[in-house]
């Protein structure tokens, strides 16, 4: 085991080894999991990986790219040639290598499939079947099973040669044809007589995922199960695997680095991604931006007579549109979480609406009544403190209504809030701040 | 076992039983585990939470409040009187109690803790020790531990009465004052000699955690430890408890939520939390917001002159300041995320600054011919166009730089770049936006 220090400090060795040309890496660092290795490995500028990726021993390779994030696996593969990706295949475990085909050409994965022994490439195909947020595409297959005919005394028998994987607290009973019939606790086995069928011993509970199911849902049920893995059964009722308690963790890290990103406007990406890549898929965001900002500057543009007139409400108006933006966030950054929780629904819904904009009806007042006393002592124009005051509690109040309204339409609709909320969000507190505050000033002010 | 659907019908259930005033709510819910129930109580309004826990018997209480996040959790207890929280407390395990008591007035959890038996007392003081960033304070005493003396024959013997804990894969083997010797996994048990101490069968490896580390550093231990679990070893070498798999996903989940809800500038909040807490809270975060928004209105205003004379510039000058804070903040994402993984360091910091100027630069060129082009079509001024394709291409580059700069100062000066980095980013971007394009205007139009 390596602490958190220790790999960062290996993880600066390697950075200095590989930049002076010392070779001598991989026996520091006999030790580590595919997991340190992966860490390495993403915070090196890309032109190191490559280098440091040749000194590893061949079986290290695929548990290690399949424990990096999917933008940096991506980028080693592109440097790997097709015999190295085929020498690569065939030391390579089932669900390590549906990970690595993923970002394969389909010629390239066609060729590796057909070249594993047919086992293998059967339960590839398997989980090729499912989508990429299904559970049977991530089926961990290093599962400990029994035949229905055992009884506890062949099974303590057999444990004597074989070791139970990790995350292993119970064994699973199968048929012939590998159907599922369930599940000993790994304390049943101490506890009873040993001429006893495992398959009496067994436990057909409900604690089994199916295969098709939801791969968050899948890491939500296994948390709160209570226990370290659950089978996974297929529709027709055949045992394809399980899933651990450890690959629940790597599906919420995924799920949340993904939801800080997408808060950054960036998609989940590489910290050393290829220029162009990077600039490609963040001009998407930038794209989007821009037409919100332009929203409003043709708000701003209705009211050019009264702003040329009247040059303080150029100076004021963006703290109008960025109050109502902050407001909006809070709000919106709630409801996104209820949502994706589930514990918001219709029947709490009201609840929630009269909160917020109660709790944006306090802060409102809060903030107009110290931005009008700063404005008058700034302009000496007591109408322009009343309309940057009202401006400001209506914007805000309209910022709380439209973060719980945005996210809970886009729900509805099928569009993820989490990516497309806060830009809606932005260009409506945006166009409300300029046209309430500009529009308000031209009635009042001239 | 509960699936996400079943916990999300279950909540729905739960809110109309309880709205329409029928208590049979618990006698569905007899299947669920502390999680889902703390999942129905987060979501519903503050008014039915009291009604509802009314309902449960007392066993169930102080697990589900242990389950709740902090804010929730708070909310509840403040509702209950001393009395109440006296009979919780008794049947209560030390783990779950040090999270209520961390909520209570000194006073009463003084009070409570003096009625406690004096092992449970022992282990909350002991808890109570650290810090809450501590992993002593989380300790997970469900333990399965057993003497020195012991042979494999005995542990046998013991394990036909009494079960392990849930996530075991080691047995504890310790001393008459517990200190810790060593751990047998459970696949040694099975294939050793009944006559086999447990001490020569321990491993002292260096799979245990010291109870003085960091929380977040533990969980990522035992993540990458391949280990459902690992020992908790005091500085005087006694074993304390372990911290399992289970106990890192808490943490993780934890930490990431409150990143997401930072970014949202909001606290890690109750969905129905108290309006005036919540308006207090995110008063705070108001507040900041309206200093950089005064930033960039002094700005403004030291050229409110050449924006009287060519209103154009009011009408533009917001895209300028918005495209380089969304620049800005993909960087900054990036930059956090290296930071808090520690892939981020002196020795790759320039290279990261490299790959992130230049995507800034060619992104900043794309948007600025976009932005000069329809500007030239708005306002038929050449001018125009060339000074804000300019500033945007200017903004953008040291918007990129501050995403860098900012987080990494923060750090190295002990703040936590998740929480500032993002708003004073935005008052570089505001500040740097509407003083290059308005100067550069000043300059060039009058």
């Amino acid at each position: 085991m390596v602490s958190q220090e220790q790999r960062e400090n290996a993880f600066l060795w390697t950075l200095d080894a590989l930049k002076s040309g010392d070779i001598a890496v991989p026996i520091i660092a006999r030790d580590f999991s595919p997991e340190d290795w992966a860490f390495i490995f993403e915070g090196l500028p890309k032109d190191l990986r490559f280098e440091l990726w040749e000194t590893l021993s061949e079986d290290k390779k695929s548990p290690i790219l399949a424990a990096m994030r999917d933008d940096s696996r991506e980028q080693l593969i592109s440097l790997l040639s097709t015999q190295n990706l085929e020498d690569l295949a065939l030391n390579s475990s089932a669900e390590h290598l549906v990970e690595i085909l993923d970002v394969l050409p389909n010629r390239v994965a066609k060729g590796i499939i057909k070249k594993l022994n047919p086992e293998e490439s059967g339960l590839i195909e398997e989980a090729l079947n499912y989508d990429d947020d299904q559970l049977g595409r991530y089926i961990n297959h290093d599962v400990y099973t029994v035949h229905k005919s055992a009884n506890v005394g062949d099974l303590l028998n057999e444990l004597k040669q074989e070791s139970l994987p990790p995350y292993t607290d119970s064994v699973l009973v199968v048929d012939d044809a590998n159907h599922y019939l369930g599940q000993v606790d790994i304390n049943a086995i101490f506890n009873s007589d040993t001429t006893l069928s495992l398959v009496q011993l067994a436990e057909f509970s409900d604690r089994v995922l199916a295969a098709d199911m939801d791969l968050y849902d899948a890491a939500e049920a296994v948390k709160s199960s209570g226990r370290s893995m659950l089978p996974v059964i297929a529709k027709d009722g055949r045992l394809v695997g399980r899933f651990t308690i450890k690959d629940g963790i790597d599906v919420f890290q995924e799920f949340y680095e993904a939801q800080v990103s997408h808060m950054g406007r960036v998609s989940d990406e590489d910290l050393f991604a290829p220029v162009f890549t990077s600039a490609r898929r963040r001009a998407v965001w930038l794209g989007i931006n821009l037409v919100t900002a332009f929203a409003a500057s043709i708000v701003i543009g209705v009211f050019d007579q009264v702003v040329s007139q009247v040059v303080a409400l150029a100076v004021l108006m963006p703290i109008v549109a960025s109050m109502g933006g902050i407001t909006g966030s809070q709000t919106l950054t709630l409801t996104i979480r209820g949502l994706a929780t589930g514990q918001l629904a219709k029947s709490n819904l009201r609840a929630l609406s009269n909160k917020e904009v109660l709790v944006a009806f306090f802060n409102g007042l809060l903030w107009a009544i110290i931005v009008a006393v700063i404005t008058s002592f700034w302009f000496s124009n007591p109408w322009l403190s009343v309309i940057i005051g009202f401006s400001l509690v209506l914007n805000m109040l309209v910022a709380a209504f439209a973060g719980i309204a945005i996210p809970v339409f886009l729900d509805r609709i099928g569009i993820d809030p989490a990516l497309a909320g806060s830009v809606i969000l932005t260009t409506v507190t945006d166009v409300v701040g300029f046209f309430v505050f500009l529009g308000s000033a031209s009635l009042l002010l001239i």
